[in-house]
């Protein structure tokens, strides 16, 4: 009888352990599952900035922050749209471009040293100001800081459709920019830790 | 005293199982606790953008943004706020306005079709400059991707507040839009994947 | 025979329970160790706004919308730098500052009340205007905006780099303003809730 109880009783522990097994099996692969499934969704260490503008002193900041982001370890990546594009053009090319084109070649400035800040420009006066009051507090200079985010990293975009549009060719852009559009920007803003349009 | 010792073993082990048990009810109990608030917490599929601005150039840059995140699946909402609000404008009504609104009404364009660029608006000279370049490259008017913003899903939301301080009654604007504050556009953006002031 | 089949028994069950506290050991602490380290990369309840504009309009946005993310509980901070930095003035002291230094606290408002709108300035009409139209709406005022968002937890820096660049002092500032630079605004952005270029 006691041996009958016994076996009995170890057929139920068997039991209980096959169903715990069962519970820890599940609880391993959901815990597998959720945790995959959930970092996939946390923002990556990256930031995306959109630089629409061409103003002398938003290009700075967008550089600022672009350099910084880069300096604390987030990939960071930033697009060059319409008025921005100015930022990443070494020469102006006319030829080859029609009228419309080159109107807007000879109306936005040749290169990042043309820039115009987004208050007091005074034909020119307003930018060299600036650079001058940076000059004097040992500011680094837009060029030595375009130059500085890219050691850091910071990855250019230059947006395809604004080149089209503006009729920039890429012979006449920084030559380590890459081409993308605004999937490329999305891409990469979705989920960063940081996406700003300056 | 085999069967004694069988006896002491099996209560040992059932004291075992019991609180091998309580830690696995307690694992899949926290499991659940975690990943729900820790999915509560994680950004949503969405999108919100402020278009604060009613310059031409950044309104198309805004409508482009918009409408990509709509297509690669984000609920996407545009709060059209300041300047921005008379993108939603489908006429300007005068009547039933005071002074000041009539002012303001008449100061700001009638619809999106009066919309001057950010640079070189001379007078209208650059929109019209900037339309004709947007034909010849076959890019998209402001009003056809206004339109396709729609298609793909992207919401519409004026700001009240700009609307009562401009005087702009709901009837001056599309009817597919939205009202809403700043609280509207916060429970967009606060877990948004993408949230952008332009 | 029976006694030794209990016994072997009986040592199964002891090492498929020693196996089974194993594993549910491991995921108790690979539980922990999951959540702590997602939760540490999950979005903070905290908003960051780069108030870079010095333009009526969008510091009054600004406000708007950094008041509201500090009464939705986000743990709110404005940067002020460049043309933002004015907000934060109370007064304009030119002794001690060199002649750069001092044109540029010329040409910049002595205060937020003598900021003028991004569009409309008329040399300061458009503003009246529109303080005018805010007033009539029973709209809050900069100034008692400024206030209330202060009043509402939200957290001022000034960007010592653009302090530093337009020579202004810190006691022309507001006494409640902390100092900071990049690092500060990237510090709040990266898991923030919000973050924006204004």
């Amino acid at each position: 009888m006691i041996d009958e109880k016994k076996a009995i009783e170890a057929s139920a522990v068997m039991g209980l352990l096959g169903d715990l097994k069962d519970r820890v099996d599940a609880l391993e692969s959901r815990l597998d599952t959720e945790v995959a499934d959930i970092r996939a969704q946390l923002p990556a260490e990256r930031a995306a900035i959109v630089l629409f503008s061409g103003d002398l002193d938003k290009v700075l900041a967008a550089f600022i922050i672009a350099t910084g982001a880069a300096t604390i370890g987030l990939e960071t990546t930033v697009f060059f749209t319409f008025w921005g594009l100015t930022v990443l053009k070494r020469k102006r090319v006319l030829k080859g471009k029609n009228l419309m084109e080159r109107m807007m070649a000879v109306m936005t400035p040749e290169t990042s040293r043309g820039l115009d800040p987004s208050k007091m420009a005074y034909f020119g006066a307003g930018a060299a100001m600036l650079r001058q009051m940076m000059k004097a507090k040992d500011v680094t200079s837009l060029e030595d800081m375009i130059e500085l985010s890219r050691e850091c990293g910071v990855r250019f975009v230059a947006c395809e459709m604004s080149m089209d549009l503006m009729g920039v060719s890429q012979d006449e852009l920084r030559s380590d920019a890459d081409l993308g559009g605004v999937a490329t920007f999305l891409g990469e803003a979705v989920n960063a830790r940081l996406a700003l349009f300056i």
